[in-house]
């Protein structure tokens, strides 16, 4: 998934990511990539295990410098909270613990509103190997968790800092493009069907010299392609269209239009 | 973010995968454990450069075998989309195309949708480098890009997975947690004011002996820390908490209570 480059690289004032004792540099790195790939800017780390700065971790984050050279080291979670009114424990599962339990959508959305009132937000990621402890979610003021498949619920930290991430651009609006209308009843056309079509109607195109000049075929395919698929075909149009591309390449005996007397 | 194990892993009837000529078996198993996390089951890859099976591609899907021994292969997109009945093609950025473009958490709705009314949908990725190519996008009916900081938009492939199945399982109803209210409106404390009062309380509840036997103290203090946590108090609140220890463990003077007369 290749992108972006030339374009301003945005920082919003979103909420604070707070890795506990994370191990690996790699960890952090990939974990700073994702914030800035959803326009986080603040990492807050307590006491990583390899020390700060860690060239591994700039390595792995692929040129998120911005997040890297803003990094704050902490001694203690509380130290890494002290400033901020709300904190989110995120948990692999919920804990027995008296306290409420959201999801990253719910949070995101939460936290947002928390921001536009002035609060700093920060959000707690355990270490990779066995997350927070319980001291350290009792500072928190929510814990958030994942919905994930029961039986396979485990996320590296990078993968969970991204969910939050997604869903704080999503959230504070980051990008809104035209959603599409969903409004087609027929059923549609197999791939199989719509690709004999294109075949079909390119093969004839071509035998037919419609492809001129020879190096604006492949557009001109793709641009009939398109137009076609857009069509959102159902299986029944696309045996009518078939049928209409054999009929204009080989016109039917005029029997079978309206009786022998036409063919004279 | 450790978690899941001895529960049930889930396949639900999602959206199959399908990934364009990869390049990396580390990419392929890691795309298949975002899959797993996330209840798809239906990988399919596209003339994967270095063929398969790839045991890297299974060390990297940390456990998802189910997603890798289910794994088929295509010689071309074609093959691979024959049977299904709505692609969509990911892309970093829209192209200049004539073609719909949505967003993860449309497709998802979309596709459930789709899926109840018994189609098979499927979701094109492409290549690590440079992603699909324009021919193998007129294949898919819509594209499908991710919301991301215009300057810093680029994802892995696994990652790409994880946001589709993330909403995927969330379209499909995946699991649902009691979502909190958001109600406050006084300003809340700051996490140094609560930890102040934590360890205000706790110091004084020490020194009168209230921990007791020793080894339960670590959970009395938890439990102490997430009901006061729960409170969502103010600063006001915590200085109003503070003085009140205070008081208890230094009763004032009477005579600021109710002039001398009361000391009698």
């Amino acid at each position: 998934m290749a992108g972006s480059d030339k374009k301003r690289i945005e920082i919003s004032n979103g909420p604070v990511i707070i890795l506990v004792e994370p191990q690996l540099g790699e960890n952090i790195g990939t974990a700073a990539r994702a914030m800035a790939n959803f326009a986080l800017g603040e990492l807050r780390l307590v006491a990583p295990r390899d020390g700060w700065p860690n060239e591994r971790a700039r390595a792995a984050a692929s040129g998120a410098d911005f997040v890297i050279d803003a990094v704050r080291v902490f001694d203690t979670v509380a130290d890494a909270v002290a400033d901020l009114a709300f904190v989110y424990a995120t948990t692999a599962r919920p804990r027995d613990m008296q306290k409420t339990v959201v999801l990253p959508g719910a949070a995101a959305a939460a936290a947002a509103r928390r921001i536009a009132t002035g609060q700093k937000v920060g959000i707690l990621f355990g270490r990779e190997r066995w997350g927070l402890v319980n001291d350290e979610i009792s500072l928190a003021d929510e814990m958030l968790t994942f919905p994930a498949n029961p039986g396979f619920a485990s996320f590296n930290l990078a993968q969970a800092v991204l969910l939050i991430g997604y869903e704080w651009f999503k959230a504070s609006g980051g990008r809104d493009f035209a959603e599409a209308d969903y409004r087609r009843t027929a059923k549609p056309a197999s791939k199989h069907e719509i690709i004999g079509l294109f075949e079909h109607l390119e093969r004839e195109l071509e035998a037919a010299g419609f492809f001129f000049p020879p190096e604006k075929a492949p557009s001109m395919r793709r641009n009939l392609r398109n137009l076609l698929q857009r069509a959102a075909l159902s299986g029944q149009e696309v045996r009518t269209l078939r049928g209409a591309i054999r009929t204009l390449v080989e016109p039917r005996p005029s029997g079978t239009r309206g009786g022998k007397a036409e063919e004279q």
